[in-house]
């Protein structure tokens, strides 16, 4: 039986309410949110009704609790989640500028999430597992990129599979042992899940097209770029198909690419094939960023049929 | 001249916006104020005009900023205030409970703060202190602890005197190493503040009227009992002060204990009897509870002034 299982940061994100609001004066935030990219992705995939797991820490808080209910009222095992008592639930604050960016304080590198370990990717935590999923946001400290090589061992050892979303900042790259790590990690990977032009990103090419025939070479099985407003690809070895982006009113976006990786590797792992994955998956990513919170946008297979064949 | 130093945690506050709202669901939330106890104290101190310092540790983000700003548009030195690139300001999210209680959250002990040690405390930063002040709240870490110690050191060799308010959780008292070290604040402290209870906390004595004969024989000179609604007394050898408190709209009672206390010992240090140490004292707590936010409601001299004597 399929069990997806990925590791690393859960936080709430606190965000403010305006446009253009800073975080150098008093205003009013909305949160906390339940948030995390990994645990974004696996509650995406716990809505659909797949077999989910989380493995992780936070602080013995109410941050902690309300992300753990959240995450197990959306279907995920969070019995290895470790509540850590001399430690805080991470947390992210995030403002949008006017141009659409946005400004963040962080507290993650100090948060119990950074006390992730090998100690924590333990045989039983990952004995049902059969596809783990490694996002590259959470690779921020040796200890989680340990912890990560050791749980990508066990699955695969137990013949399972393994996606991996490269979702990092260009400033990680900078430290050898970051791409050293990041390249065992696509080494590694049959689903590979870039951004735009993270696509490049790990490969000794320019552009797009050179790097296709360079990931498929190094083992990745399927390879899912996702664009944003310009749509999604699906790549493998014997064909190539592309998707628009749904049309929706965009509230937030944090989220939506962890939404719609969850979508694509459950439903992959569910036996639906790449055509449906695909469809399925870019209308995950678009009803994500109908929703304010991060993870709040996460759908249903119902919600996901509504949006694709919406009734006259 | 007279200078007042403080050292200690410097922190954003984020409060609920409704009564008995959860933090283990989304909603309103307001801040980030500025915030921690010793910051607010010193505050005080700044906005009476009395030339004040603050040592501390703050995050290169922009909670960091929001605090030293305030901070130095009130008058306070921040020269001494440390940005760590590595260490996110720390945080506390505040709850009200309909009973009048309050819940929080706390990321402290991993934050920028808790990174404060003997090396922040140094000549420099204190060379032109006259007076110095300890909050208890403070005093969470070994190396905090030492810090102060070394700071009331040189305080004190350089003939200047030390004001401490115990502000501390009973839990703290359990360790001895803590007990200890209060034990040792308490003996070099010349103006010692307690609120309500905490009379007794650091001496042999069960009762408010056994405690101020042991204080005064370990060498504390004046003592400033802050009893909230209650009002508050002085006492030294020669005499004892009572006064009632204002009848003032509580909004939120945060950071009042704190704006009392910097204001009684900026005023005595200024040059004020202890009676009108006292009245401005009492003001100024009172004061402080009718605004949102814990260091939004520290008053200038005009607005204790026009507290104590209104116009009919």
């Amino acid at each position: 039986m399929t069990k997806i299982t990925t590791m690393g940061e859960i936080l709430v994100e606190i965000m403010a309410k305006d446009v253009g609001q800073s975080f150098r004066q008093p205003g009013v935030l909305l949160g906390p949110y339940a948030s995390g990219a990994p645990a974004i992705f696996i509650d995406q995939v716990g809505k659909l009704g797949c077999a989910a797991g989380m493995i992780g820490c936070v602080g013995e808080d109410d941050f902690g609790h309300l992300n753990t209910e959240r995450l197990q009222a959306d279907g995920v095992d969070v019995s290895h989640i470790a509540f850590l008592p001399d430690a805080t639930t991470g947390s992210a604050f995030v403002t949008y500028r006017a141009d659409g960016n946005r400004d963040f304080v962080f507290n993650i590198v100090n948060s119990a999430s950074a006390r992730l370990g090998v100690e924590h990717a333990t045989p039983q935590a990952l004995a049902d597992c059969t596809h783990f999923h490694v996002m590259g946001s959470s690779l921020f400290s040796d200890g989680i990129v340990a912890a990560m090589k050791k749980a990508v061992e066990q699955v695969k050892r137990q013949g399972g599979t393994v996606s991996f979303d490269p979702n990092i900042r260009k400033e990680i790259l900078r430290s050898s042992a970051m791409r050293e790590a990041l390249g065992y990690f696509l080494r590694h990977t049959d689903i590979f899940l870039p951004s735009g032009n993270e696509v490049t990103l790990l490969v000794d090419a320019d552009t797009e097209e050179a790097a296709i025939p360079a990931l498929l070479a190094l083992g990745v099985q399927e390879i899912v770029i996702k664009r944003g407003a310009g749509g999604a690809s699906y790549i493998d070895k014997d064909q190539r198909l592309d998707v628009a982006a749904l049309a929706v009113t965009e509230v937030d976006p944090t989220g939506a690419g962890d939404c719609f990786g969850g979508a694509f590797v459950a439903c992959r792992k569910l036996g639906l094939a790449p055509a449906q994955a695909l469809q399925f998956a870019n209308a995950a990513g678009a009803l994500a960023v109908t929703r304010q919170g991060p993870m709040e946008g996460a759908s249903t297979f119902e919600q996901l049929r509504a949006a694709l064949a919406p009734c006259p």
